[in-house]
């Protein structure tokens, strides 16, 4: 496929987008980025991922004025890739840009290196009313999980990790709680009452997460902004992960054990509805294909 | 100036040295990276550089056999860049090559990118004989920093807080204790012993750090794998931060507030001469031109 990408002003073919390799993203991980959702053209809360996108180039202090510019390109490269009509995830990584290689900050302004491309991606739907498998590991990164930055080496080892057990997500344990997954937020469910880790420098803002919040308050479902310990989480009814790309996904076993006997639970699966009922509804659909 | 580098098994203009957005080292800071002392024409501890590297490969699963290669391509790059005279660095950096962004590591053996590029450097003579201003910041990084990888973002934050402080290093701090600098190990002296931080996962194991333990070796000096705490600090005769690019640096301010009345001390002035005695000596000269 001639996929097209865009890149610092340009709408090129992938083939011919060359970053260069004293992009201070190549060098140092210096940069952030954002996924975001798409379905017929239309874009799955923009205005929070741009929200956060700007919160974490202020944290990383990359100077770039254009966000409200970002919305067109979007729509353009879902238009140039074919896919108005389709399930589609826009990629978006912005770093500070090229410059000799020095660990400090460029002495004068440089324009920030800005990529984004569009992809058709399915729900997983299948797999979204079964349920995954997940394994734990320490939380080895850095302690400022609430940017959104490229610094992705540790999440890809561990999910790498979970792959090579049968797993699809690795969920990670700091100081004997469950601080999030390797790229998804994590949520157990007690007694009715959610519990998840508060919003922190320790994990990411989830949009999504934000979103099951929402239709927890308007359900009557009580959430507790307080971490999963490690020791209870056998013990929990029921357990997901949450992320723009794994929706909300049931975990329905952790570590070769089976949580709330091996099936998505009540709660889960009420919170999947709405949320694709919602999601169906904002993207301009009538009724949710999923579920 | 016309720089040649090498890229993926050619040498080409650093202008045409293209890596794809795909490059896992640009979505993941996937890769590892080693930065090599030069003068005319010869390598300093280059076989230790490599030896790091493999280890540091190895931790990270990046499968690259040709290790034994990349010195034939430095040495190259030394010739091509009218470097054979010269005071150089060598940068190399290896990530896990280019593929479809996904968390997992490419189902199929992909190539891992190469890059390589030498530059002039020459060694910072005045500094080193004033000794430099440093901060101190909470060590954020995350738990693997024996692994020389590229996930440097929080360094170079932490050494753009020190550039901004007028100084030239950021010491970290963890638990209570001093860990390594921005690009870094640290050591003090205190009544005639070296203290410094073992080497575990939250260091890296430093080439020039080996180099002045054999030092201290032979000269007598005892030094301790214990390390610093954070309150002595400023109760230490003497504090010097030490890599391939700050040789070994005595800090004379910290924080604000002078260390050893402000001039390199004695142990550490020592430790500099007959660092660079042998550094000179290995490289091929007769006498250092720098002490």
């Amino acid at each position: 496929m001639n996929e097209t990408v865009f890149l610092n002003g340009e709408y090129v073919a992938k083939k011919k987008a060359y970053i260069s390799p004293d992009d201070r993203g190549f060098y140092f991980a210096d940069g952030v980025y954002e996924v975001i959702r798409c379905f017929k053209g239309n874009f799955f809360c923009f205005e929070e991922h741009m929200s956060r996108l700007k919160r974490s180039l202020s944290a990383i202090r990359i100077n770039y004025k254009d966000i409200d510019g970002l919305s067109s390109i979007c729509h353009d490269l879902i238009v140039q890739n074919d896919l108005e009509e389709k399930y589609a995830d826009i990629y978006l990584q912005i770093t500070r840009g090229v410059c000799r290689r020095m660990h400090s900050f460029p002495e004068s302004y440089i324009p920030p290196t800005i990529y984004i491309c569009a992809y058709e991606r399915l729900p997983y739907v299948n797999v979204l009313k079964k349920g995954i498998k997940a394994i734990t590991r320490p939380d080895i990164r850095w302690l400022r999980c609430d940017i959104k930055s490229v610094l992705l080496l540790p999440n890809t080892l561990m999910f790498q990790e979970a792959r090579e057990e049968n797993a699809s997500e690795c969920i990670f344990v700091r100081d004997g709680v469950i601080t999030e997954a390797s790229h998804s937020n994590v949520m157990g469910v007690k007694d009715g009452i959610i519990f998840t880790h508060p919003d922190c420098n320790l994990i990411l803002p989830g949009i999504t997460k934000k979103v099951i919040f929402d239709i927890c308050k308007e359900s009557g479902i009580h959430v507790k902004d307080r971490p999963i310990i490690e020791e209870e989480i056998y013990k929990l009814d029921e357990l997901f992960v949450t992320s723009t790309g794994n929706d909300i996904m049931p975990v329905v076993e952790l570590n070769n054990k089976r949580i709330c006997n091996g099936v998505p639970g009540p709660v889960t699966r009420m919170i999947q509805t709405e949320f694709f009922r919602i999601t169906y509804k904002r993207l301009g659909g009538e009724n949710t294909p999923w579920f």
